[in-house]
């Protein structure tokens, strides 16, 4: 029997067994399709103190492993380790590049691999592809290779992860196939495309209309303020279209690790084949300059009050509500400015109790008193904001928290 | 009894007289909402041969009428002429001023009076309204005046004028009660707005995210077509992602009367209030150049042939598909590229006989194959193009008529 007949029956059986490199947010995501299906599945973790966490997920047919030699028991390997982008906006494939070279180590004949990481258009086949053929097998034919795009979006509790449709290509129609038998049995919907580079673009494409989007309606919104207007009733109003319209919010800058880095991987390769995506470059510029505005704009705050108040608090410091992931987070990135500038700044967040060190205050009336400034950056929905109002302090509130009512103390940004 | 209370007392019994002022698209749209709802309404006109057209519509409770001085009979007056860009780009707003003046010779007490043309924030209030008070009368009392802006779709079958909601705001609460009212009798849902300049701000926010996005889509598939990769593919396979995602598709450039021109409204006063809209400035600039992409590819496509072709056939003039409206149409454009260099131009297109004086060809094999080159510039879905395909003449197509099935003969841009 060829390979991918083995590998068919193993997947109809679901006596395969896959391997996920990578168990941050993504991994984690995918062991419970993979496990909920039916397949055994092993993580593959650093040290004990990752395997640890894997145990807590709970999940009855996921193992933790921190040896990759196990990788060579299993027939599916997932690949869905960071891909992000280093301080001069370029792609680090570092992480990506060394988890395939782990794999190709262990690869063995009739294995399916997959990369979920975002990636430019060409990474899979002319990076990923190479390492993985210089081990003398053939893909295709002894092994199986191709693309699927993450869509995972943490916290998003309408659409859960298998009710996403897949994009699916494969370096070959083998593997597209076998990938796309696979997906569909772990999620509703498989979308299998035409090339390895048409799935990268694709997920690239997805995150830069979020990041043009989200970037026009901030820069909009300091358009709405200077006209005294309030932004979000007019997003409010225009979402009523029925069509042709799809509302983004203005915030103190996209964080995350898919937003706000994914669209310098098509920004490079975009740049590579000369052609220069204006639009997106200054989306990501005027992204980058939010935490700064949210600084100047808590200056403006404090200033009017004309003494020396230097006591902020952060209210959420997760890059999205209702999570705790703080990667790539404006917070940090305003906790800097005005740490940097002598500011004594504490947070609160019931995601994340702690940060760089330090805890999350306890949210009770006095202690918010002791600020002079209370800034909120994330709307978890499990904080009592009104407790907030109950101070004297002024707010300053990035994410319309109170819904566009008019407080003499609460400003808008 | 109150003006106002009269007026409702007209709205509710359908005994309200109305008056439209601006008798293109949109007009012709709200009268048959209005005589559709009960409402006599008279179509202002400048001559006869508008009047015919009129007559034309064949609206039970529709008349036309030359005369201004018919509007001081009418209870509610709808002001929906056109604002467009002078060649700087900068809003012309002559014919809406011109409009609200005509109103204001003829204003009486108790009528209401609603603009729906597209404008910039403040130019409800501080323009139009000054013209109509000049009269001594008093607003929210005397008369009642408030702004409504337009969504008419042309084409859009899927939404029809009457499902749309309505955004409405008033100069007074009286005002914007009476518009509330009216307009609930006229269309499915009313969205009343907290000021003129919401209202106003939300039609051109609504129509900016529109440009801004096919801008993007068209820069993108220069992109792609560097790439290799199929533009429309990337575009469908993105289109299943259930949340975060809205398509759109490239052209050869933005046409008609709104999303060409609303977002230089909101440009001009940004700029006005010191703020540089710059993601809309260069969506702009993008949308400006796709008729010399077109062009050139053309001329790429004739060039490869080595021959002195001359004779271009554009498929469709119409800004948008299965409709007659040429303004701002990007086949204009291109049209007048290719005139000026020399080249005889010939159109097809169902939905419009003559342009300029020149017919519309006859739609036959042998006259399409006298052509050297064909390009498809809107996609009517009633134009035969399988006929195109059995002529040996190369084809652009920017609308991806041909669902990116491949040909030889057919390049994409």
């Amino acid at each position: 029997m060829q390979y991918d007949q083995v590998l068919r029956q193993k997947i109809k059986s679901r006596s395969a067994k896959v391997g996920i490199l990578g168990m941050g947010y993504v991994g984690n995501y995918i062991a419970r399709l993979t496990t909920g299906a039916g397949y055994q599945t092993i993580g593959f973790v650093r040290n004990k103190h990752r395997a640890k966490k894997i145990k807590k997920l709970g999940l009855k047919n996921l193992r933790a492993a921190i040896d990759i030699k196990k990788m060579r028991t299993c027939d599916i390997c997932i690949v869905c380790v960071q891909t992000p982008i280093d301080k001069n906006k370029k792609p680090d494939l570092t992480y990506l590049s060394s988890a395939v070279r782990q794999v190709a180590g262990q690869l063995r004949k009739g294995q399916l691999i997959v990369v979920e990481s975002s990636i430019a258009a060409g990474t899979t086949r002319n990076v990923l592809l190479p390492i993985l053929t210089a081990s003398g097998y053939k893909c295709g034919e002894d092994f199986f290779f191709g693309h699927s795009p993450e869509r995972v979006d943490p916290g998003n509790d309408v659409f859960p992860l298998y009710s996403i449709p897949k994009i699916v290509a494969g370096a070959d129609d083998i593997s597209l196939m076998l990938l796309t038998y696979f997906y569909q049995t772990i999620v509703q919907s498989v979308v299998p495309v035409s090339s390895l580079e048409a799935a990268e673009v694709t997920k690239l494409f997805e995150n830069s209309f979020r990041l043009l989007n989200i970037s026009f309606v901030n820069q909009f919104s300091e358009y709405a303020q200077r006209r005294g207007l309030n932004v979000w009733e007019i997003i409010k109003a225009a979402s009523t279209k029925p069509f042709g319209f799809l509302p983004h919010y203005p915030g103190p800058g996209v964080g995350g690790h898919c937003i706000p880095v994914d669209p310098y991987y098509l920004l490079d390769d975009a740049r590579s084949q000369g052609v220069s995506l204006t639009l997106l470059e200054e989306a990501g510029e005027i992204n980058d300059k939010r935490p700064q505005l949210v600084y100047e704009k808590a200056l403006e705050i404090l200033g009017k009050r004309k003494t020396k108040r230097k006591k902020i608090l952060l209210i959420g410091v997760a890059y999205k509500p209702n999570i705790d992931d703080i990667r790539e987070s404006a917070a940090l990135k305003i906790w800097a400015l005005f740490k940097k500038n002598g500011y004594k700044v504490s947070y609160y967040d019931p995601f994340v109790p702690k940060v760089h060190g330090v805890k999350s205050i306890e949210f009770t009336e006095k202690i918010l008193s002791s600020f002079d400034l209370i800034i909120i950056l994330t709307n978890h929905s499990n904080v009592q904001y009104d407790v907030l109002l109950q101070t004297k302090i002024p707010i300053l509130d990035t994410r319309n928290t109170f819904q566009s009512r008019s407080y003499e103390r609460v400003v808008q940004i």
